[in-house]
């Protein structure tokens, strides 16, 4: 038995997967051995979820079947089609409820991207919104033993349901050092902006070199796992400027390329996936504590294809711990206490 | 990086922790220290979740403090105190419902045990009842890194909170390989009692020596750690035997004694904490589909401890994986798929 903690398990091999692989000194993502380079741009989420969930490219009537049954999942089919279509569903019904209105009905003639924007704000998106809301989809939508994957293989490897399991990556996700960073990331943007005076662009090199000074950690730079740049934040730096050029107000974006350069500057740290999601997540109109949310509607097509992975060849994950509390202690009745 | 799967995690320390300890060669079980035998008999379940969650054995004024935040707890209070509080309510509020009867009011004056038994079946339950099903709390609290504990600390470490953990260890809990093994040794007696003709004691050992004779694994026996038998099936026994004879039909003691007899003969296993478990639920009149649940009333006080465990000296837990799937494929454009 092993008898040195691996505190939080870094570097240790918990499982096997197919699913995604990261090559971090050169700054790769791959689903199932594809590039993410490639994908974008070439791919829409439904194929990915299909790749991630099936293990092959759909071709056109396999993608056309597993449309249907997104479409038919909005009210009932196969558990992991179903919840990749209804999580969405259900991001958008809670924030029109919350909003005193009512959800208008998705559209089956859109693609799960289009319809998610279209039933989050009421109206139809434009055409290139919806593209890169699927593009930002599909950047998401696995990354290896993250924390909350491993939450859901944990729990499906006692052969817990797939709901189950995905309950408890939710949760997991939940927590602000994994599913809250760019929502972090744009509350920091936010706060700058609101104190920053007439340029707020000029104030963010200051507050950030300051802030660095004091040993913060800044939210959305550097990763465990890539020594170079996020390959998913290339994409996300662009969608951002195009969307910042669009929206007449290019403030955010062009704060948060001030914030990537004193940052590299500083410490020679990378953006990694939180930091452009956040203004891109902004300017296409989505409010900003629903940004988890919004991962979670992408991460479940990963979540989902993980546990029918784990099924498949399934060992309980049942770690050892270390005990460090004291030993062989004489209980003492509770009338002499 | 490691390059080896450590599959199932056997065997890795994934987190240090002072709550409980196991000594597999010896068959001995600590909470924080304490033997588990010194506790049965000389401790209440309240006392052991004071133990585990606050660190120490309390004093009687303490308790008499903690009793009270659990008696608020049944509608208000702090969270590891509430939730300990809560779970036995949920469960015997979800079975009143079903059975189409209101839940009886809880009784402040009751223990947490005597109070669920109370709740569970309507009316009020002996001393002796209650005392045995408090000592089977104490007996299931905490057991170190196991599965749904596990699935606690990997969600609490990216600092969600407490209640997004324990759904986490509710929804792993779930999986037939973890809570429901108790389940399945209950159900396993019936299903030998109903065939078993008019001697089904007698039955047990062809039947065992049979399923054994086909590699069948027996629910209720072995165990990754204990070598020897486990402590607590030890106090388990003795509490069915105790129940068997005062019920005036102790078939299914018998029963289980013979087929502790023909598994230890032919493979050299002992019983597990489930096994026995299963029969002294059964005298106590709990319905078999509601052993995951009661075991979920005990282990809360485990699993909210090393939240808070967790919380107090923390790291995200986030392991790697050994990709197994193929490697720099070429993306084909749909249309051409």
């Amino acid at each position: 038995m092993a008898d040195k903690p691996s505190k939080g398990l870094a570097d240790v091999v918990a499982a096997s997967t197919a699913l995604s692989d990261i090559d971090g000194q050169a700054g790769r993502l791959f689903y199932r051995g594809y590039d993410i380079h490639q994908l974008v741009g070439a791919s829409t989420f439904e194929e990915i979820a299909y790749l991630l969930q099936r293990g092959s490219a759909p071709g056109s009537g396999e993608l056309g079947g597993y449309r249907a049954e997104l479409v038919a999942g909005r009210t009932n089919e196969r558990k992991a089609a179903r919840l990749t279509a209804q999580q969405p569903i259900l991001v958008a019904a809670y924030h029109a409820a919350r909003e005193g209105r009512e959800c208008v009905p998705a559209d089956p003639g859109l693609s799960l991207a289009a319809n998610f924007l279209f039933q989050l704000r009421g109206t139809a998106p434009s055409a290139r919104d919806a593209e890169i809301l699927d593009t930002c989809l599909v950047l998401h939508a696995d990354h290896t033993m993250n924390a909350s994957t491993f939450a859901a293989r944990v729990c499906a490897a006692t052969l817990s349901d797939m709901h189950s399991a995905v309950v408890a990556a939710l949760g997991t996700l939940k927590g602000p050092l994994h599913g809250g960073a760019n929502e972090q990331v744009m509350r920091g943007l936010e706060a700058i902006r609101a104190s920053g005076g007439v340029d707020p662009v000029a104030a963010v090199g200051p507050v950030i070199r300051e802030r660095l000074g004091a040993g913060e950690k800044i939210m959305g730079f550097g990763h465990r796992v890539y020594k170079t740049e996020d390959p998913r934040a290339t994409h996300l730096r662009q969608m951002s400027g195009e969307l910042a050029a669009a929206s007449g107000d290019d403030t955010y974006y062009r704060m948060s390329r001030a914030m990537e350069e004193t940052v590299f500057a500083d410490k020679g740290l990378y953006p990694n996936v939180d930091f452009y999601a956040a203004t891109v997540y902004h300017y296409l109109g989505i409010p900003t504590d629903l940004f988890t949310p919004v991962f979670s509607v992408s991460r479940m097509a990963g979540w989902t294809a993980h546990v029918m992975e784990q099924h498949a060849d399934n060992r309980l994950i049942r770690p050892d711990s270390e005990y460090i509390g004291e030993r062989d202690l004489t209980w003492v009745a509770l009338s002499e206490r």
